[in-house]
């Protein structure tokens, strides 16, 4: 597949089909690094976690109050309570003293040891303390208020699978069995690689023709919030030599991401450089806006062609970068938060094309803020997108629609 | 209010009245810090964003294509094209040498400047070269495919606002500006202090009546998750003279977060310590679990006092700590993505106490997995939680259910 001056995209893929094709040549990282604990949120457990130790690993109150034997307390009542001699008291990791004999009793707070003869905890509310003696108001059966050894976890039972991904409760576990540190997958590499000779970079004086570089941020953004390390690059003028070079150096990365140039235009150089340092898979996207996506492969590496309009890069990126970001990462898909509502206006889409429509809300109003794929407004104004599916022709005014919040 | 030896708690006040004695005390942060916009994701403005330039600063090619005046193409048609003679080109970034004459063109490339004299720009895909010739095949109005100047942003316009959170279009919005910082409120620092002698840390040996701290690890992965720093102080024995020197040095933090000792067990002192040094605002709150949670101000400042019970610990940071560290933070609310689904068992309710019951899911089944509120794997074998108000006295087996996912 080779790229002429200027010719247009005739053979767009669907975007399932697009998405099809990449996800089939995702690697998710295999490598792993070691973390403490208190790092580990939101990483990706690159091992099996096996409990060592039963959690908790000893008999424990589970609440405040006194540990009996259970038929001590047997018929007890408002009316007619049982009265326990008070023979001693355990504290969160004392070690008791003594053990609990007939009719007598240990006070005991919650995540204290249970002293031994005792089998069960009367709770604090349910005992009064008259005369230096413990009433007791109601009966307990045996293990009431007890949290036995390996209650929680039991040692040797898989507590944690490879693959899991590390909520505040899944750190928590692994906390439990005293780990400080675990081996999580790293975090993969994206290779951000913006072109065009009309770019210039934030910060740089501004000069008649030029526009600032947006899209290495947006995507930059994105890629660290689904957890990815971006590796940005220096801006690459449209020259093929400067793109081999840099695409040499972003082979060490686990993805590659070129931003413009994969476009029509005479100078587009990225399909040329592309298909003769690797293999394109298409050219073309049946999308709106992001059509000019491009997908190919060097060394078995994914490398994807962004268009250079700050809405069709930043589209593309939520639709196809954020699944293969994650995918590699090894992390569950995004869960966009969604909301229902109704459109404030009738929307004619392109037939074939799957619409990415940039919204805002009012309320239950869905107001599409769309302009143009070449301005960052009809991202940056919106609150979330709505997709239009290819097969549809008109989005009627007041039509419900469901609203993926950014 | 003054904390009694074995006092069990008897005055509990609802979540929500709760919630809202706590947030009418919460100061969003004032100060800010610069960050360069490749490390802004994620955080909140401190400022307002004018234009100071127009975006895009000229008129600008939307398409591939040719530049013509409009009027010259009036009339065209597959079957009578208009015939343009090619007068040059314009790429992007570059600055176009000589102007557009009546029947005549200039190619230009997406995002390269308009020529003078042309009004609009004819897409490649309507036009073909023969001879040397432009045939354009169908007309274009004035204004087609061009960008005019300050169409995406006018200069001197308010482009975001502060306290607008930065996603990745936003951060695009800055960037086309040409800002290389921007000023950010700080992220709160949450004072983390845990208590009791029977916690001990990771990586430490185990010893019998001991158990690992896990709470400090489960709310710092929350703390990060929602946008502040934690600041985990070194473990608390319950002694008044420790938990006071703490508090002090835990002033300068924004947010104290105490975990355990606020039960109502006999070493239970962080009651005396806050009536003392500071207002005890509520002590019990009607949750489960999670009951024993105390809320208190030191200088204007609010301590939490959470149980020790890693599951109410737990729930007690996803129920009560998220909104409050957003709140400080400045962050939107956080929109839990939801999933509707049907309980697999009845469940009975405490009444007058808003449940937080974890649950996992199994396609459409909703499993509870709540063993007891002092383990963790009640949390860390779950894929979200349901919230079951105070008022419901029975949850139905096949009951459709709202899961908020972790």
């Amino acid at each position: 597949m080779k790229m002429d001056d200027f010719k247009p995209l005739n053979t767009l893929i669907s975007f399932n089909e697009a998405m099809e094709i990449l996800l089939s040549h995702v690697k998710g990282v295999d490598e792993w690094e070691i973390v403490s604990l208190d790092e580990a949120g939101g990483r990706v457990l690159s091992e099996e976690i096996i409990a060592q130790i039963d959690v908790p690993h000893f008999d424990r109150s589970a609440m405040d109050g006194y540990a009996v034997k259970a038929e001590d307390t047997y018929g007890a009542s408002l009316q007619n309570p049982v009265i326990l001699e008070l023979a001693g008291s355990v504290f969160p990791g004392d070690i008791p003293e003594g053990s609990v004999e007939k009719r007598k009793c240990f006070k005991v707070s919650t995540g204290a040891m249970i002293p031994e003869g005792a089998d069960s905890v009367v709770v604090i509310e349910e005992t009064e303390i008259i005369e230096g003696k413990v009433f007791v108001y109601k009966p307990v059966f045996p293990g009431a208020n007890i949290t036995k050894r390996g209650a929680d976890i039991k040692k040797g039972s898989i507590v944690l699978k490879e693959g899991c991904y590390l909520t505040p409760s899944k750190i928590g576990a692994i906390a439990s069995l005293g780990l400080k540190e675990i081996k999580v997958y790293r975090k993969p590499k994206i290779a951000v690689i913006p072109t065009g000779k009309e770019i210039i970079t934030p910060g740089e004086t501004l000069v008649m023709g030029k526009v600032y570089n947006i899209n290495s941020f947006t995507l930059s953004a994105l890629i660290k919030e689904n957890g990815c390390i971006p590796v940005v690059f220096s801006l690459c003028p449209d020259e093929e030599k400067e793109l081999k070079k840099k695409l040499e150096q972003a082979l060490n990365c686990d993805l590659i991401v070129i931003i413009g140039g994969s476009s029509v235009g005479e100078r587009d150089i990225v399909g040329n450089v592309l298909s003769e340092m690797g293999e394109i898979l298409f050219h073309g996207i049946a999308v709106k806006p992001g059509k000019p996506t491009l997908g190919a492969l060097i060394n078995g590496k994914i490398v994807l062609g962004m268009p250079g309009h700050p809405t069709s890069c930043l589209s593309n990126g939520y639709l196809i970068l954020i699944p293969i970001l994650r995918r590699i990462a090894k992390l569950p898909p995004k869960n966009f938060q969604t909301i229902k509502g109704k459109i404030s206006k009738r929307i004619s889409v392109t037939i074939g094309r799957m619409q990415f429509l940039s919204v805002k809300l009012n309320g239950e109003e869905v107001i599409p803020v769309f302009k143009e794929s070449g301005t960052i407004t009809s991202m940056a104004e919106a609150d979330g997108y709505i997709e239009i599916p290819g097969n549809k022709e008109l989005v009627e005014r007041g039509e419900e629609v469901e609203v993926k919040l950014f």
